[in-house]
């Protein structure tokens, strides 16, 4: 990372809150050339309102942080034609990683969120310590980052997916039954496997992230409310109000495996009986697709083997198969209505095991939806597969990561010797 | 109201970005005093970090506008004393209307939220045409504003609640089953009805302006996070997230007595089974504590009365009334557990018919929502009872109304004879 002294310098002589007006205004820029692609000065000044100097000494401090770059002369524009002012794709990077319960996975992505490297590797993380399990996720960053950092660029954060409880003030898991994780400081002990770094490291929930990841494959003006549904033994999920995570009072927001369902119903793993999760989590699917002697229900076998053979299965018919995802789709069904009453979001998406067997829950929630929603036409809500698969947190967690720098450009140092584009202008 | 000539000569010369800094300073002010209380300009210039000459200049256009008069002197500050700045006790009022099942109420309050006249008149309105209603409304506004506007307030906007389903962009009811209206548009007719007013009219839910008003009596710093559950025949609730009510794609979010609770169970009002509110409404209540020909069955008797009868049983501790309502607290604990799985909130309010019977479900909830919750500790949450009372949504569309001056100063006109504050300074 380059050292922040020419930082001073550029914000010398303004008050607190021409201060705080420039920071807004690089956020303004850089997040509008995110959402709208790339333009000459002349047309960001137009589309943002401000004047023509201004965005051209923003866009100057933008590429001294490394931030954009000039790109191809804009054609057809009014007056004299204007070189184009691009998000940055090499300079810098943000990363996502994620312990789940049977891999660990990192991904890279450059400021326009193009993934630049990945890497997922299967591990039967419930089985290790968390030390352990952490040491060997710093040894996959290590391989996917170095050559990326060794190629120039400079990382701008990390962000560690985890199923369970997390306090991401803290960088703390609270509780994480499915990994057996319980008051570890996860973000300290990975930081110390990676050497210390000086990027920032953040924690969320994957659940949370793995939404973040889907409202941002969708069009923003069609996905500001969106519930993500993740299907596993465990189902959770992540809920985006105006376009932000719901968090709630203390990050615990969002617990949809926990809905009170089946009134003396089926004991869950955390203690009460009845919870939406075990009438619709893919032990419940397992239990009524088959014996317990059958393969599909063995926990020594790679779930999506397992997930590939109950799908070849009603593939072809079969009958027991057929009953078991129709009895989990009733309860789908019923429980999306809660949902949907509650959030009215404008799009539900289905993820992990519910995404697999989309094909047999998709026409059912489209067809029967609105008749357990209190709105008319379930308020309006659409139905979909999410198609980003193990990816959906890694990608969150990158995301997340790069929006602390939309958010405020100047968390990103000045880079010494990238004064190339200061005082150009359009 | 005053006319809008004046208003350009304050604007003139400034540039678009100016004008929008501008509205956004005489709003930081104005909602400044209204959370922190009267005081000096100097004192607000070091509160908000805005220069005191530019200061001097937002209170004047405020005090133009009719928002802000000067008040006592301060004392012990530094330098020189200066007059505090309050915000206008009389000059400005908001109106929030309600119609019920059993009612149609009138609040009018200040700019500061404080009471200035309220009116409630019984009326069974389910029995009547929705003209009819909205006519008997507009008779009740006329009787409670006439008097202040005789007195020299303006009115800065009313906001009509309604318990159902409202699109408040069209101002048109949607459905409210409780009143059998449907696709009504009712901001046209009342404003028909009101003579045409100049005045916005605005349109809300009534759980949802409740919410609000709940918001608005609870300190800011504890309570951004609010859940208000509304009990009557029909259960609704309004929810509040980051300070925000949470609206959902299409304005249908927070549709609580509609969760999937009990399957097979009693058929509702909707046409579904087992919903929320066929278990915690009033009606399971009534009918689990006393026989068909009580007389707290009987529909002909205002429910205040009926609910204040159920409630002298309980404190005789007639064993059929606890024994109902310890079932609906069964049922309410579940409930609430599966909302703050949901949403994590720092407030969860009960009002309606809870608040009434409060003595038996408040103990309840505090004593066993924890053990219905994944988080620990309940996520935090904290149980209260409502104390606004049949007040709350009419409350809450003052508010609302209200609060459109406070996000834009601007919307209310210059008062031409009001100069008198115009260039003094602190």
């Amino acid at each position: 990372m380059t050292t922040q002294s020419s930082r001073v310098r550029l914000g010398a002589g303004l008050t607190a809150d021409q201060v705080a007006v420039r920071r807004h205004n690089l956020s303004l820029v850089l997040r509008h050339l995110r959402v709208h692609g790339d333009r000459s000065r002349a047309r960001i000044a137009a589309d943002v309102g401000l004047n023509k100097a201004t965005v051209s000494s923003l866009v100057a401090e933008l590429a001294a942080r490394g931030l954009v770059v000039e790109g191809e002369t804009e054609r057809g524009g009014v007056g004299r034609p204007g070189r184009v002012v691009e998000i940055a794709a090499t300079t810098l990077v943000a990363v996502g990683a994620e312990v789940n319960t049977d891999y660990v996975s990192v991904l890279v992505t450059n400021l326009r969120g193009e993934a630049v490297a990945e890497r997922r590797v299967a591990l039967d993380t419930a089985a290790m310590a968390a030390t352990d399990v952490l040491s060997r996720l710093a040894a996959l960053c290590r391989t996917v980052l170095d050559p990326v950092v060794r190629e120039g660029s400079d990382v701008v954060g990390l962000t560690l997916a985890l199923p369970g409880i997390v306090a991401p003030a803290t960088g703390t898991v609270d509780d994480a039954p499915n990994l057996g994780w319980r008051g570890t400081p996860v973000v300290d002990v990975l930081r110390t496997a990676l050497g210390d770094p000086v990027y920032p490291i953040d924690l969320d929930n994957e659940a949370n992230l793995s939404a973040l990841a889907e409202l941002e494959v969708r069009h923003p003006e069609t996905a500001r409310e969106l519930i993500l549904i993740t299907g596993a033994v465990g189902v959770g999920g992540g809920v985006v109000t105006s376009g932000r995570l719901l968090r709630g009072g203390r990050g615990f927001a969002g617990e949809l495996g926990h809905m009170h369902f089946e009134p003396d119903g089926r004991r869950c793993r955390c203690g009460r009986r009845g919870c939406w999760e075990t009438v619709v989590g893919l032990g419940a699917l397992l239990r009524a697709a088959a014996p317990a002697s059958d393969p599909v229900r063995d926990p020594s076998v790679d779930v999506v083997q397992r997930l590939q053979q109950v799908r070849a299965r009603a593939e072809q018919r079969q009958a027991r198969t057929l009953r078991a995802i129709e009895q989990v789709g009733d309860a789908l069904v019923r429980g999306c209505g809660t949902l949907v009453n509650l959030f009215n979001p404008e799009v539900l998406v289905l993820g992990g095991y519910f995404a697999e067997l989309g094909p047999w829950f998709l026409p059912r929630l489209q067809a029967e939806l609105a008749g357990e929603v209190f709105a008319p036409h379930a308020g309006g809500c659409r139905v979909e597969l999410s198609t980003l698969g193990f990816s959906a947190a890694v990608r969150g967690g990158a995301l997340r990561s790069t929006r602390r720098v939309y958010d405020d450009p100047t968390v990103v140092p000045l880079r010494p010797a990238a004064d190339e584009m200061r005082g150009a202008s359009s």
